[in-house]
């Protein structure tokens, strides 16, 4: 398999820069070939703006039409462009972040902007399971500087998977990624500084690194499987776990 | 009152840029003072790195050590320190911005991870309705591409206040902004190609902006109200409104 590891972490020598490693020695010696994107070491620029179209001339700029119409014609810039051959490249995809401010670092929000070119990453009428990256794997791989309890169904954060849902749903699952449950490190800061726990967390990484063909997904309901209305696209009713609310509802049942 | 404006759209005429005129024409005629921070136009760096902290010698680099000491010797760089100055400043921000990827542009994302230094937005002990911004008013003002349906309740998106919780409840309320309900601007891009509708939305916005210092904030349980537990954080059991699960456990209820 071909894995494209994204690393958004200004510090190189710190436990994402770690967990990285650990993946790419992992991968290797499983056979699989590791490409890495490190978004801080590449200088990557963070902002879409009327620069990443040079040849467009709509004016005022809507950047996702610009988008459309520059991927179409081949003139994204360059280093979009060798992000999307990576993806192209890819049967798998592993996003390697702290948590900062309840979501992703910037610098990888707006690698999402700037790659995820319409026309590249989806397309009209695809989404939530058909889009163009339909076939690849993806997973998140987060750091959280707080306590699993804060972030557990009832914690006061909310719970991880919630806050993680626009980037697992709304981003990876929409372009049609097979998207699977993140890989989590709570309380992360200390585990950087006294190194406890290090070891187990390398075996548990180890494991799901091993599993990654084989484990089963986020049972995220795609837009095609009927269980949205046509028109309104809101979830026809009855088809939720009891007590299901917010995006809860958005995960078939397993009976 | 002082009014902090914040933009983050690439494109001046638009139907941002317009949401950040009419604002600005109202609370002036309401006798308000008005900042705006147009972030692409400052050309914002977007990437908190060691840059930021042009002091720190500490190696690795540790961001949120390092932005504490920063803050605290007064060494942050100066476009941060004019951000941090505005918000002293301010006794409400509008944050005005286009939902991309169903969060905040990058270039918005990191002005919170530079500007929101440890010391300055949030303190050791203090979260989530006591923070250093406790007094002032926030609230969220975001076009969005999609439809009201695509956002509701059961809407194939998620409901918008859940998109919008890692702001307005992780980011806003956590450094103690009184956070207001969002302001919302669906299928935001016909009405920005057709001019459909937008009479109706200016008075929209012009009655919010109105009733600014009266507006009912989104009721977050503050974590000094009781209603988590101490150790774990975790709401205690019994306090959410029947059925309530995922963020919405962290409202009060109203009766």
């Amino acid at each position: 398999m071909n894995v494209l590891l994204v690393l958004a972490h200004p510090e190189r020598h710190s436990l994402n820069g770690a967990l990285v490693d650990i993946a790419t020695r992992e991968l290797n010696s499983l056979g699989h070939d590791v490409q890495l994107s490190d978004l801080y070491r590449m200088d990557w620029k963070a902002t879409v703006d009327q620069a990443d179209f040079p040849h467009e001339t709509a004016d005022p700029l809507n950047v996702a039409a610009a988008s459309a119409r520059a991927y179409k014609a081949g003139q994204l810039t360059d280093d979009v462009k060798a992000e999307q051959e990576k993806l192209r490249w890819a049967d798998a995809v592993i996003f390697q972040f702290p948590l900062w401010w309840f979501s992703a670092p910037a610098i990888l929000k707006g690698w999402f902007e700037r790659v995820f070119s319409a026309g590249f990453a989806y397309g009209t009428g695809k989404s939530y399971g058909d889009g163009c990256m339909k076939g690849k794997l993806a997973m998140l791989s987060v750091t959280i500087g707080g306590t699993e309890h804060d972030y557990s169904a009832r914690g006061i954060c909310g719970p991880i998977d919630d806050l993680l849902f626009p980037l697992t749903h709304g981003t990876l699952f929409y372009t049609g990624f097979t998207t699977l449950p993140s890989f989590l490190v709570h309380s992360a800061d200390r585990l950087e500084e006294y190194g406890e726990g290090f070891s187990e967390l390398v075996e548990r990484y180890r494991e799901r690194l091993y599993a990654l063909e084989t484990t089963a997904p986020i049972p995220f309901r795609s837009a095609a499987s009927g269980d949205y209305a046509p028109r309104t696209r809101e979830l026809r009713p009855g088809l939720e776990d009891q007590n299901a609310s917010g995006f809860r509802l958005h995960l078939k049942t397993t009976s």
